[in-house]
């Protein structure tokens, strides 16, 4: 038998007002991206052939942000619970499908969890996914008969002193054939205190019709934990980015401390990886065998060859480091640059859109933007790169084996020939030519008997 | 009935051998301030009409540290116990008022136990604070009869066997009417083995006067956590810190790790803050909505206008920074800077004591000190402004949309006018004309045949 | 009676194949050094006379890696077992001797705990230590007679569900004379599943002979915890730095967390010393009396003198720094440096195989690379030495109380002479007199009507 197509809906209105916020609750970023995201993530890694979102608070801003064509938005205008929200959705559905709901505000869930909850729902069941929680106030509590099937979902202030001991509560996430769920949320009536639809109502449903109902349990209580405050989007980081750096260290990567790692995007390690503390990666970035990261770096967006080191205090941004490369401590390497194979950048030393060939050294204090420097270059300290006139920018070019003095600006556009060497101080404007030594200075005089300033009164 | 006014009295006279420490235990610093202020903090909050501290250990250190002309400061010349403590207080406590006795080295005590401790004394009875322990050893077991009240505090060393069992103990904190309280201090002995007055002894004194001796437990074990060693203070730190974490969390900050930030003093936020990791504030900090602190940032007695970004490993002290600016990475901003809205401070720069105009920039490498800098003025990469002549500081002024070349230096004092341009590499002495091109450059010459030096062996 | 000598044998030829290294797992770092070097340690402390290493996996790398003259190192070509392990370092042990098997991937084993074990076996014995596992799936187990005394050490997958019920598991860590373990290596045989030579069966020998078997239990899980994997060589990391948090903290060092300390070699301190959050120590480190370290410092192989601070976010390494000084915030401070008392290095300057002297200040942005400066010398912002010409390094020789004018480049080798002034912007390439203002600098000029480029469209 074939397994019936798959339908993620993923419920996602919310305002988050604990959130105080004025973004929706559901663009809150984890891990540097919204956690509706992460959901969508899951809706895609269990193979969904259609993903439907409920929005509604902040009006277009969610789909404006998640700007993803492939999703089916169902706007709920009212927030009138997450019977209302689900039936939303349900003109989007494929009726031969298999649904799933997921909470844009649980985005730890795991994708093994939901195959399971999927698995049961193919077979014609509700499937309901559940929790144990050591303090279950305020949670829907799971009410099962004496053969131990599921009857009802009792939410907390409805619960009587027995149910209220019940310790297995309902997660809100759920799988049914489309079909019934269907006809199910046609049935659902408002008339309750909140005047709202309960989804949760759909299983005295499907009791009244005879239809097993069966659950699937969180492994990990955090798996079904909603975002409803920053307490709890603070939690969920933690949470998150420990799995990261298990999952790192698990595939062999050596994290000096695993609570002080931030991965906000991917990162993708060679062999013997070495990440100091309190490191932080945002986008994709990949770390090559043997490369060292020492403490407190910052890399977004980077690609680094084996066996450089980028020491302590850089930051990095769209670069690209070749081989046994040393970057930093101090470096600030700012996209569109190009570090070539065993190259050298120091302290407090800028690089931003430019290449620095194989073998150069800018050690110290410099800023090279917009350039273009060769082989074997050495840049010496305090060197500036005037690439900006006010207006304009333009192009520096250092060929090869020169050697720059230090303290120089070279006024773009300009270039340095090969082998040329500026002397320390010089201001160049124009073109130096290769293999000669190329100055611009005033004469070293001294002024006898000058006096000090005085200490004014 | 009118509330009788409150005396808070603190023991603060002790020394903290385990310490290590030259500085009296009182005036080891959590959070940046020393333990006892954490508790006059709370003296204050409890609204105590007056403040006695026992002060003893380091002589006058305690009183001219804290040095605060409200507190009535009792010296306790020589250590004999918490009663002799509490004797040496008695002169300046009002006889008509509540006493609640508070310990200068227990600094998380929080309000609300005091407020309940200090409610049941108002009634007439002496009132313990006490503590449920899981290893209670070395702590006076709070005994109570078959009707659960209290007879007595035992001792660790004076209690029997079955005393030992008891988990609850005396955190030390007390509170009575101060007429009684002088009774019974007034009748205090020291015919005991270490030869001291124990304050504890007063609640036998209330049992044979047949007056109540009520309790109060504290909420969390933390709360009566004294202070004897550097480990019981590291542990305090963070507890204290992760309690000022939760309470931004609770206001709607968004913390990248509530474990890695470090407040000491006072933090106020607007709406959509948000902090990275390992950052610290010391002083008075003010976030306004929108601001985004990048990691490992260090501010100190700042305020920062909306939607501002201060970017990773950024250290700032004293400033009053605009809506909208961009600051850092590796930006160093001291005492006295005010840096106006969309202004940019970027690596490697240092700014003291100036003013940076709306819409300027200081982008790379640059020391702006004592300067007034226009509105939309481009300040070149590697730009001193000269301020010292070795004994005096002098001011630079920078005009509206001057273009200030990249390595120049302002020979302060000195002025460019508006909208002037300054060459790069220029040493500017004298003021430069608004709308003119200035500089003081060498001929740009290359010396033919000239060769670069070898290498000596 | 007189002890017999102590031989240590320690077993390292594991490959650790889930380590995914190229790197044997005992030469992987723990706190900066090898796991290997951290047995080697306990084995000298606990005095051994004779320490044997059994190594394997990786050919000469362990030994030339430790590179330890006094250690017998034996190899284990093919790994048949740990039986087959011991048999490889039997020719090196001292018959009349005790023998203590440590392993090389146990790393947090303590010296108290070897003590009990090393004197049981002095008695004669046989000596297993053991722990309690919570969860002992996978572990060896220990049986024990009705009397309580042990009878076998049962392998998980050979345990009978009976068996599997006991906690109590082998840590792999044993102790014997030497005569007898000799006679029971002997007799090892590999008719098992795995055709390995088994050192655990020698408990049996020992019970047929009638010999006690005794056992020492470990007071921590984690002391006996073998690192397999990347996972647990992080755990046992923060295990240790934790550890060595404590110790700092025992001694009366501040530390502002001690979860956010890495100490990788050892530190010294002095009374009242303080350090900041996320800090790195690495190499031998010494601070002094009153020593405050700010937040992020690195701090390798230096000596910090009293009463001296290093501000937030310095990087120092081969250092001497002196009294009451002041250094950073973003200093980089290289190896071959001493800062004299009083001195201050601020701000994005790097200080490299120079000698600062009492009094001097080098406060912003500047390059001070193979010099000697004077005292009372004040280098101005941006100043360059130019110590490298492309071929050699020249030292920069700058006498007390010169005033180096700001963006000045000193052009080694030369000499500023005492009290000298050097004008701001001068490229200084001969010696400098005492006392007399020396400069080189283009005279100031206004080019009138120039004009700014314009945008390029």
């Amino acid at each position: 038998m074939q397994k019936p197509p798959l339908n993620v809906v993923i419920l996602a209105a919310g305002k988050g007002t604990r959130m105080y916020s004025d973004l929706p609750k559901v663009l809150h970023p984890l891990a540097g991206r919204p956690l509706l995201n992460h959901v969508l993530d899951t809706a895609r890694n269990v193979d969904a052939n259609k993903v439907c979102v409920v929005y509604g608070f902040g009006g277009n801003m969610v789909p404006d942000t998640i700007a993803d064509q492939s999703i089916a938005w169902a706007l709920q205008a009212e927030q009138n619970g997450t019977g209302h929200a689900m039936q939303q959705a349900l003109p989007h559905l494929d009726v031969d499908a298999t649904a799933l709901m997921l909470l844009g505000d649980v985005p730890l869930i795991e994708e093994s969890t939901c195959r399971e909850v999927i698995q049961q729902a193919e077979n014609g069941n509700l499937v309901v996914l559940t929790m144990n929680k050591t303090d279950p106030k305020g949670y829907g509590r799971i009410v099962r008969n004496a053969d131990g099937n599921i009857t009802s979902i009792v939410e907390h202030k409805d619960a009587t002193e027995h149910q209220r001991t019940i310790r297995e509560v309902n997660t809100g996430i759920m799988a049914a054939p489309v079909e019934r769920l269907k006809k199910w949320l046609q049935q659902l009536r408002n008339d309750n205190q909140q005047g709202e639809y309960y989804l949760t109502d759909i299983i005295g449903m499907a009791v009244m019709e005879g239809l097993p109902v069966t659950s699937v349990q969180v492994k990990h209580e955090h798996e079904a934990m909603g975002i409803n405050s920053k307490a709890e989007l603070a939690l969920a980081e933690r949470i998150f980015q420990r799995r990261q750096a298990d999952a790192l260290l698990a595939k062999g990567v050596t994290l000096a401390d695993p609570s002080r790692i931030d991965i906000r995007g991917s990162i993708n390690c060679g062999r013997d990886v070495f990440i100091d503390i309190n490191c932080l990666f945002e986008g994709d970035v990949e770390l090559s065998d043997g490369v060292t990261i020492g403490p407190n770096c910052i890399i977004k967006n980077s690609c680094i060859a084996s066996g450089t080191t980028i020491q302590a205090n850089s930051v990095m941004e769209e670069a690209r480091i070749g081989e046994n490369t040393r970057i930093g401590p101090f470096a600030r390497i700012r996209p569109g640059t190009v570090i070539e194979n065993q190259a050298h950048v120091g302290n407090f030393v800028e690089v931003k859109n430019s290449r620095i060939g194989e073998g150069s050294k800018v050690n110290h204090l410099s800023y090279i933007g917009d350039s273009d420097v060769g082989c074997d270059v050495n840049v010496g300290a305090g060197t500036i790169t005037c690439n900006y006139d006010g207006v304009n920018k333009h192009r520096t070019v250092i060929r090869d084996r020169a050697f720059i003095g230090s303290d120089s600006q070279l006024v773009a556009p300009v270039e340095i020939g090969e082998g040329a060497t500026i002397a320390a101080g010089s201001t160049i404007t124009k073109n130096a030519p290769a293999g000669e030594l190329t100055l611009s200075r005033g004469k070293q005089v001294t002024i006898s008997g000058w006096r000090r300033p005085e200490k004014k009164k």
